[in-house]
This record gives structure tokens, sequence and C-alpha cells, in this order.
């Protein structure tokens, strides 16, 4: 997995871009421009919560890397997903009973990149992502990663029940975390095991939480309801790592 | 512990404010405004990485409590910081073994909010920040609490060191988390007892881990060097409620 950063230059394809839904990180925009297509980049850019920045003529053409940039110059990051088969391979060739991760529509890139950075260092095989609604691999989650996209393969799927059905005909089970659930000092979490992570609002939703095997509960001994979803998510994947290591 | 915001209305008492190190959350300026003291403002705003916002007349009017905004109003937030002899009173009370994190220099306003939510979970009775360096009771740090900062006392001390040794004669013990120490599994961790958090970049500084009766290490088993400090925190304090629940 390499993460890389490309320009997108000139107003329409600023534009195409935002609509593809391509993960556009920052825009260039040059100072005092005010004409309609500028006006429709300024408005994508704030629904899709892109940075814009209001730059000289000199810093866009340095920028440029075609020359052609008409007042406009996007950055996009690139990032070249993997496969569900790469996660279970990279167990194979260590050797270990597969440990994945799923993330059931996880929103903020904070959490998304803390949890690919656990995921990493609980020598997890990878991340699976559901393609919509969720973000996907954005400059924000790369950098909170700390460098652990470059390693841990991320893989995006359509739908995640599907890819839970999938996965345990290869022999995994599921856990989910959600409050109701047994207390996760209680749960066998050895073997082949798929972790399910919730949305940080409204937790996992009903479909994926019924093709899980076990709900694991964090004990929760204070005052509010939940911990932020990459804690929690990097709690119970240490227990995971504890008990493998029993 | 409450979170209120209030008002800081006009040129003179906003520059103060900025001046003093007040937790200024936002400033909203007049738009259109370009004077002195005005780019005075934006420049401390800069300095403070205090979100400006550009709005109306009739906007400030309807924002401002005294009506004499002069073109600026700034919010900010308001807390009462508890003592440390609340915290273990509030361990006393509930007939509990004191269990207190020390955070030295937790920078990220969203790792310390979320932090303080882990504290509440996992029944700590009270956090301990350093008064200087590090990021303090912000908007951002009550809104990443998810609601942890009205429950959980949070103190302010000058010299962490200091406060570790006042501790240790109360009976508590002190374990930090550090990449060379003892698995934390094959560590005691019952008892009463104060979890070190280190800065997010530094870990925990030399002369606060002299004073630590144990180090205690996460196993890592990827490819990068640790886990964000939210993450970490939660790790272990999540040991510590496991061993306290066994």
């Amino acid at each position: 997995m390499a993460y890389t950063e490309f320009t997108i230059e000139g107003r329409n394809a600023v534009i195409e871009s935002f609509r593809a839904g391509k993960p556009i990180d920052k825009v260039y925009i040059l100072d005092g421009c005010q004409d309609g297509p500028i006006s429709t980049i300024k408005r994508e850019a704030k629904k899709h919560d892109t940075l814009i920045k209001y730059v000289t003529k000199e810093r866009l053409d340095q920028l440029s890397e075609t020359g052609k940039h008409q007042g406009v110059i996007a950055v996009a990051a690139a990032y070249e997903y993997s496969e569900v088969s790469d996660i279970l391979d990279k167990a194979r060739e260590r050797g270990e009973a597969p440990f994945v991760f799923i993330l059931d529509n996880i929103e903020d890139p904070h959490n998304l990149g803390a949890i690919i950075r656990t995921a990493n260092l609980a020598g997890a095989h990878g991340v699976i992502i559901p393609k919509n609604r969720a973000v996907g691999l954005t400059a924000t989650v790369a950098r909170t990663s700390a460098g652990a996209l470059n390693y841990t393969p991320v893989a995006k799927v359509t739908n995640i029940s599907k890819t839970i059905e999938d996965l345990k005909k290869e022999g995994l089970w599921f856990v989910c975390a959600d409050m109701d659930g047994t207390v996760m000092y209680d749960l066998d979490l050895k073997g082949p095991i798929g972790l399910v992570i919730g949305n940080e609002g409204e937790g996992v939703s009903r479909l994926v939480r019924e093709k899980c095997d076990f709900v694991a509960s964090i004990p929760m001994k204070g005052d509010i309801d939940s911990l932020n979803a990459s804690v929690a998510a990097g709690v119970l994947a240490y227990e995971i790592v504890r008990q493998r290591s029993l």
C-alpha cells in the first residue's frame, strides 16, 4: 500500500473530481478569483469538508505540474487498496491465524487513522472498510496512521455482511463491540478472528451485528455512554492480543 | 466540574485575554474590519490556533452580551478545575483504592478529551494535568470528552514530579507507559495506582519517569513505533480494570 499525492489542475477537472468523489485533501485557489466555476468549486469543497487555501499566482505556478492550472489546483491522495485475499495471504505467510479488523462505517478520519495504527501494532493482518458512506483513505487518515498505512493492508468492500459470510467460510469467527454483550474477559477470543467496530454514533449496524458470532462488551464503570471508537477498538484488540499470548 | 462559555468583548479585552493565556475557542470579527488592533487580534488568534469567524454586524450584535463589542467578540471556556485532594476524596467516598490518570504533557485536545472519557469509563477517580505547556480544558476537549468532563475531576498542577511524590505518601504507586518496560500483563497493577501517560511525540519525560515505580509496555507486534496516545492510555487503563476485576 503506497500513499502518494497528485494534483488535479483546472476548473473543470477539479469540479469533476469532486463530483466523482475523489479523495481531495486540499484546493488551492487564486486569491481574488470569483467567477462561476470558482464558486462551484468553493461550494463543493465546503460540502466535502475540504481545506481551501487562497494563494498567489506565483505559488500556483510553483505547485502546477501541467502549467495550465487556470487559477485552481486540487491535491488528491492516491492509494492502492488491497483485496480481502491479500489480508488472508498475509496471515498465511506469517503462519498465524487470521486477525482482521472490520470497520462498520467509521466516519472520522482521525479515528480511522488511529485504528489502522492500532491494527498494525496489535499484529492484525489487515483492515476492511465499506465502500459507501464511511470515510476512505484521505491524507488525514494517512497522517494519523503514523505510517501504518504503508504496512497494514486496507481493503474496501461493497457489503460488509457479505464479506463476513465469505470469511466465515475461511474459518474466521466474528466478534463485535456493543454495550449489552458478554464482558470481553469472559469470551474466548483466540483463533482466526474478525473484530467488528461500529460507527462512532450508532455503533454496529443491525445487519452486521446479526452476522457476528459474539457480542463483546468493554466494562463501563463511569457515568457516560461509550468510549471513543478508536480507544474501544484498541482495548478490544489488546484483549485479543492478551488471550493469544496465553 | 462545569463547562460554561462566556464572551469577551471589545478589542483591548480580547487582546489582553489572548496575552493572559485564557482558553479562547473562537473569535468573531466584523467582516471587512482591518485596523491595527484587529490585525493584532488576528495574529494572536493564529498564534493560539484559534478559529476566526468573519460575521456581519447583525450577528455580532446578536452574540454580544454587553452591547459594546467594537467589532470583536471572543468566546472563551470556563471550567472549575478540581484539586488533587478532591480526586482522593472521590476514591474514599466510593470506598475504592485510588486510580488516577497523570498526563505528562498531552498536547492534542482530541487526545486529552478522549483520555478524560476513558478515565471516566475505566472508573478512575480523576485526571491530573500540568499547568504549563500541555493543552488545557478547551471547548474541543469538552466536546471530545463526550460529557466526561462533567463527572471526572481534572486537577492542574505546577509540577508533576512533585505531585507524584505527594501521592506516594498517600499510598499510591505509579506506572508509566514506555516501550522498553515490562510487558503490562506481567505487572501487578492492582491497588492504589497512578497511570502516567506521556507526550504524544516524546513520551514520558525523564524526571517523571524516574519517579515511577514501574514502566509498563504494551506488546507491539507491528512495523511502526507507537500507538496513538489516547489508545495507549485506553489499553493500559483497561489492563488495570481487568486486573482489578480478578
